[in-house]
């Protein structure tokens, strides 16, 4: 009899459900269904370019698609499903009820769009995100050495703060506010009450200021300073999280129903995609597993310490965040593929593989362009999302093929700064894997990433890593293997493809980066030219001053 | 019977013939002839995109085309025209023989390119360039006042030193080098013996270390020092330039015959076509004239002083170069037509016209956007040919109508700049003058202008103010007036259209303009931080490296 795990793998514009096969760990079927509601899965506004978000209705309504599909295709029984595993992204909060219902789901609350999920790529509540920042600063710098530094906008307390102030109807109504990552397994289990249901550490470690050695959430003090409100609902969180290989519960009837499986499945906690990613690209300490898509988010694993080394630029340093008992450390680059999709529509109007064809017939250095990917401002290591791009060099002869390059470079010059930190904090890094969108699709990408970070750089075996790191999980609370690291030996499979650097180009880059560097430290950091450094910053108010 | 005056006008793609009436004043005709070799009227090199040549014979044949034409246009007789004058490119030096004749007039050199007109944009004696200026920093600081602080590789002595190192047996079967401002006078007047033709102050003072205090021509000790072979073509040279409103000669049988004129009618000397198109845009003391092309001349006059004014950062400040009896200050961005081009064609695959539509509609700042105007590197006033153009503030919805406008803008803020280090150096600017193609065509443009420099701009009338300047000097050397201004305040019309500064706009540029001289300062000047400075440099270097 066949043994399956059912990984669940929301993203952010569509679910897509994998079966893997336990035994020969084959992916035996896969199913995708888009989100009912919003634009290309992403409820917007118009208005404000920076509202962003979901139906929390879509998610289950998207489970009565993908489950039935995948098992059908693969031919399996019902009982054939041993664990199931479900990934997110995050941070993406959701305001609930007492039951653990979403608001969203109450009639009077189903359009208000605070009401919904607040995305992770919700920009809305950069201003809460500062004062939180700052006040953490003054009166709890730790908080802050565990989250690289800087409080994010897209994170649980910014977006709930924002919430209290912008929809104070939605907050009052708000019993609890509930991670995605937690939202979709307390459904499929049954236990939805807010002080109960399962607490992803991945989701409540690296964005809600989670940690067991100050006691696990941040304390009332501190939360109150912010607002009375928050300290408030503190008290109807649950208080411990855990890591993802531990069971949430066991599959519900209701959920069964759904999926067209067994009641009893045992169910893991959550975690977000790109650590569930990681494990699906078969992480282990050393190496460096960079989820390439429309951004990237950058993982690895390394033995616990004490104390916990620092996470300054990074994203966060969370215990079993990635793989229970090991360090998860998280980074990333907050434009990737955006950046190049950008530069072939919007500004060259060309179809992006030609203009990649015609990249790649560069050699580097040769266009004399050095650009900074901060489009979308700068997730690491400088933690600030008013940087900008761009682009020096121009020349009257510049080709839009030379600068959809220079893009593609600065997207790995960026890539090299994020793995030197970490070298620095004490995380070791000897090998690359890739996977997302970009490392499947892109030669021309992963070749420049090879040569600029002069490493070898290892595609993924799996187009669908973090749906397999999801089954991953499902399997080992389904007791068929005895831990997470097993697991990703039977199931992850070596990579696909290897890009080796090309050593005239690796020579070329390891003379450009240090001017990457010099541009990126003298706009990015306090060392930098202080009039200079005010430059982004005083174009993006004058800006807004005009758009007013 | 009507009096004319004749202005030949030689472009870098065309002669351009005008024929304007003394005692109306009205441009009566004008005719046009390309240049039979070369692509677009310029000799390239597809190994090599520096080197910009032309045939002097061409500048001949196409009289046979204009002259005949403007006067048959006008319904002229030959004897209506009273005087001639002549601007050109420049610097674009010629070899030439003892007799003043081309050396590619020779069948030996006829296809050689060294022996060809090495035309203004010429860039391969970059080199020579910093060789003089190096040694006249040491050995004759106050040659390098006059021109900036910097000598140009597009000027004489540059071309000449290539050509003695690059091309050994052109340069030891010329005689001499004339300027082609010279060149074509000399041929008028049938007297083209290098030691005795007219020489234009205009030519010699601006780009060949020519100045009457130190006694005319550098001196051969100096020369020397760079070559023994250029302290010798020191002997052939006339060693007095003199002003545009004197008399080269009167017109030869040959060249009348060319014309389809009669000969005996006065030529003035020569002079460049930047400094006629002031005059014939009707430039006095407080008026800066800008005549803006694929590039910009920037043109002004004030009262001799004594010691003469610094032309730090400038082209150069020569007596009489513009107006006689007033110092001629010449300065100018290497770039600013090309620019909008460039961003058009080869990155935004848009018709020019709709994305200045798009442009037009946008507000300042609103991009977030600012960009360096140095694609074709740094005319003035930072004298730098290795600067390259940067685009900051790019973000996943920059437009390509963004990226555009802050091309134009960044040429207004390079204007400004140019315009503050006048004022800086003691020139009075009180009115601004556009002339050239971007004034007559692009009412975007100029409103941007207007905007970033705070003042009103005025386009002058004629739409081939360099011609009219020229046929100016011919008025004045034919003797229907006493002097320029007197000829001017007769023959050039108030200007056409004048665009005042947009209130809403202006104060928004006025807070930019800070920020585009602090990234001009970080990576164009010494105070800049040395690392971010060097950036450009490096990339110009490496770029260099891999191409060969």
């Amino acid at each position: 009899m066949p043994r399956y795990a059912l990984g669940l793998d929301y993203g952010t514009s569509s679910v897509r459900a994998l079966l893997v096969d336990l035994d020969t760990g084959a992916e035996t079927a896969h199913a995708e269904a888009t989100y009912a509601h919003g634009d290309d899965g992403v409820i917007g506004d118009p208005r404000d370019p920076d509202i962003a978000r979901q139906h929390p209705s879509d998610y289950f309504d998207a489970l009565r698609v993908v489950g039935p599909t995948v098992i059908r295709k693969a031919g399996a029984k019902p009982h054939d499903v041993i664990g199931i595993g479900v990934d997110t992204t995050g941070s993406t909060p959701i305001p609930v009820d007492q039951a653990g219902r979403a608001l969203a789901e109450h009639a009077e609350f189903a359009t208000h769009k605070a009401a919904h999920a607040w995305l992770w790529k919700d920009h809305t509540s950069q201003a809460e995100a500062e004062e939180i920042t700052a006040r953490a600063r003054i009166e709890r710098p730790h908080y802050l050495e565990r989250c690289g530094g800087t409080y994010s906008s897209e994170w649980y307390w910014s977006k709930i703060l924002r919430c209290e102030r912008t929809a104070p109807e939605v907050f009052a109504a708000a019993h609890s506010w509930v991670e995605l990552c937690d939202f979709v397994p307390a459904w499929l289990v049954g236990e939805r009450v807010p002080s109960k249901l399962a607490r992803s550490i991945c989701a409540a470690g690296h964005k809600a200021l989670y940690a067991d050695d100050w006691g696990g959430l941040p304390d009332a003090e501190f939360l109150g300073m912010l607002s009375p409100g928050l300290a408030a609902l503190r008290e109807r969180l649950r208080t411990r999280a855990v890591t993802a290989e531990q069971r949430a519960g066991t599959l519900c009837q209701v959920a069964a129903d759904t999926l067209g499986l067994a009641p009893g499945i045992p169910v893991a906690v959550g975690a977000f995609d790109a650590h569930l990613g990681a494990v699906g690209a078969g992480i282990k300490p050393g190496d460096l597993v960079k989820v390439i898509g429309t951004s990237s988010c950058d993982m690895a694993v390394a033995a616990a310490r004490d104390p916990m080394p620092s996470a300054h630029g990074l994203s966060g340093v969370v215990p079993g965040s990635i793989i229970p008992g090991l360090l998860g450390f998280e980074a990333g680059q907050s434009a990737v593929g955006d950046i190049f999709a950008w530069c072939a529509r919007a500004v060259n109007k060309r179809d992006l593989d030609a203009l990649a064809r015609d990249a790649a017939a560069l050699r580097a250095g040769q266009s004399g362009l050095l650009a900074l990917d901060w489009h979308n401002g700068n997730r690491c290591v400088l933690v600030d999302p008013a940087l900008s791009g761009v682009v020096l060099g121009l020349n009257l002869h510049t080709s839009d093929a030379e600068l959809y390059r220079a893009m593609i470079e600065a997207t790995a010059f960026g890539a090299r700064v994020i793995v030197e930190r970490l070298v620095a904090l004490g995380v070791p890094v000897t090998a690359l894997i890739a996977c997302g969108g970009i490392a499947h699709k892109s030669p021309l990408v992963m070749q420049v990433y090879a040569d600029v970070l002069g490493r070898a750089i290892h595609v993924a075996a799996s187009a669908q890593a973090s749906a397999l790191g999801a089954a991953i999980m499902g399997a080992v609370v389904g007791g068929a293997f005895p831990d997470v690291p097993a697991a990703q030996r039977a199931l992850v499979s070596t990579p696909s493809t290897t890009y080796l650097p090309e050593e005239d180009n690796q020579a070329v880059y390891q003379r450009l980066y240090p001017l990457y560097v010099a541009l990126h430290d003298a706009f990015g950091t306090a060392a930098g030219r202080r009039d200079l450094r005010d430059v982004m910053k005083e174009l993006l108010v004058v800006r807004g001053a005009v758009r007013t």
